[in-house]
């Protein structure tokens, strides 16, 4: 999913009130400060919201308590979509969010999220940290007064939920369907009918049949949103999301102002969440999707060939086009897809081969 | 690889002088505290070495210096393969190395490091921190006086070096290769010939035809060894290594007399450096692969479906054999191929068919 249209209904909440209040200013006393971090979550949704509270946790924790971190959820200290600016201007301390979320700032965002057809979990992981991505964000989130980082990640999403078979790329023409950001934009180019809808109003909508189908994030939050009650098949893979990073960023000025241990324990929580958040989702995806197949029943269906190829070229004229917008989104493009090349010829003889081999007929306890 | 053979020719030192002084004793004054970081890995040894260094690293820097970590390269302080016998006994605080090195303890430390045919990297992090493996993990090492943790991963390591092809089972038989651990152990049974030799002695027994084959890591390290220059096939995937874990332990009585805020930072920078490590040996992976083929023609093959079932078949009854040595094993076992049930369900729908939908011609800039 993107969040956004999930998102939109939340409350405005003491947003004016707060703005003058932090940037650098120990809140407590001496030695001690408190952090204000806003997210683009709800409070505690499940693997976003908690990953946001275990990063100030853990932040808290390392410190002894002298850092200590206040968790806002999206619309308590300012909207969701208004956490990047709460945060470059100092009404904040941190946000946790998603970089494709600012992509109103600069198209450039969405390659330090996800883009259709782009890098996976542990190839973002080895683009930012060891491939050249860092520092080509550093400098992107610098004109914007941040510090950003990694901190968390989805893994691959599924294709989505849908109430018509999905055959052949004809299959797509005039299919209503909710899929936001660039992955709609890729099912427009193929025909499909693209529609916004908030979280909470999906269920009804493909109930009704208002729309025919609907992506949202994988298997152990789509369970809990129980559209396996209202749609036949559950395609996969999704294409539009294949592991979408989830970040955190730090006022520079707050940044400056801190000491090379609290740089360092910031840094380190959000590396360990990052690892931590992704297992999450591994392994509740794992026990969802074996629920909801047999359990449940659920159709699953894997898109063909054909489908695949037609929307992987539209998915790449869309991101050469989100490329071509400006000089900084080029490079980061250029890095980018530079970096995923060589990623995909390692992933094909590394987990690719052997996900193959492990699917043979040969003897192994199952479990 | 496992890396017993290329570290057994390190030299003892200094191992019983040391043996009386640490042990939860504050090394330099109050408040300020040394610990003594035992490693299986020579100094510096590219991704492991190196990660050990910056898990010590991470730690002094986090804590502000309070905790300064002295790491000593496998020998320095004990031989490799005593490292966890250092931290049991207190001799050492912490170790950096491979839970299988401990095999002669308890075949059960085999699962928290690679076994033929188990879990990738995202799989094992999975299993550990959401799965139940850290608790059964916890008591195995209890028994042992150490705290144990994930502090790093290689991912998915390569079948291999080759000059005879390998196009079916037949093939192994007679086969002189240098394959350690339970891998070695696999390939006995399908008719290999299974040595062991020290790192350095590997590539002039391959030039001479001494073997026939080895395994080693991945591209990464086996570039900067230059076995291209002395074997015509490199044959993947790794089926004995899938995603090996390398891991922290702590001696338990220092674990014990941590503070909160102290245990917090050991553990938060051990999660960070797996994350780190991993992402670091997926970046120069796919980086040295393409150096392989690209600069230096290098044949790569892919093990064939009917050799892949028949190893897969040896690895299960390997496995299986393992697991029944004691109840402990049996019940860690249990745990884990319940849980790589799962994780093959969802990695089918997730990262494989993305990967396989990514193959496809359809058109994206290749960088």
């Amino acid at each position: 999913m993107k969040r956004r249209e999930f998102l939109s209904g939340a409350a405005v909440a003491g947003a004016g009130a707060a703005a003058a209040s932090t940037l650098a200013t120990p809140a407590i006393a001496q030695d001690k400060r408190e952090l204000k971090m806003v997210t683009t979550w709800p409070k505690n949704f499940p693997g976003l919201g908690t990953s946001a509270e275990r990063w100030a946790q853990r932040i808290t924790a390392m410190s002894g308590g002298r850092l200590s971190v206040k968790v806002f959820a999206a619309g308590e200290l300012v909207p969701a979509f208004e956490a990047f600016d709460a945060v470059s201007s100092g009404t904040a301390d941190l946000y946790h969010g998603a970089e494709y979320y600012w992509q109103g700032k600069s198209k450039a965002f969405n390659f330090f999220a996800a883009v259709p057809f782009g890098l996976t979990a542990t190839e973002m992981n080895a683009w930012i940290y060891h491939g050249g991505g860092q520092a080509l964000w550093d400098d992107l989130s610098a004109g914007f007064n941040i510090k950003p980082m990694l901190v968390a990640n989805t893994g691959v999403q599924m294709g989505g939920w849908f109430n018509k078979e999905i055959n052949s790329l004809e299959d797509y023409k005039g299919l209503k369907i909710r899929m936001p950001g660039l992955g709609g934009e890729v099912l427009r180019r193929v025909g499909a009918t693209v529609v916004s809808l908030p979280g909470g109003e999906i269920f009804p909508a493909l109930q009704s049949g208002a729309i025919d189908a609907t992506e949202w994030v994988g298997p152990w939050n789509d369970l809990a949103f129980g559209f396996y009650k209202v749609a036949q098949y559950y395609y996969y893979p999704g294409f539009h999301e294949p592991g979408t990073s989830l970040s955190g960023g730090v006022n520079m000025d707050v940044w400056n102002g801190l000491s090379a241990e609290d740089k360092a324990i910031i840094e380190a929580a959000a590396a360990a969440e990052n690892d931590f958040t992704l297992a999450e989702f591994n392994a509740r995806n794992g026990d969802a999707l074996d629920t909801l197949v047999n359990e449940h029943g659920v159709d699953l269906r894997m898109f063909s060939d054909e489908v695949m190829t037609g929307i992987g070229n539209a998915a790449g004229e869309v991101v050469a086009e989100v490329a071509a917008e400006d000089p900084v989104t080029q490079a980061i493009y250029d890095s980018f897809v530079a970096f995923r090349s060589k990623a995909i010829g390692w992933s094909r003889i590394a987990d690719q081969a052997y996900g193959t081999a492990r699917e043979l007929p040969y003897t192994y306890k199952r479990g």
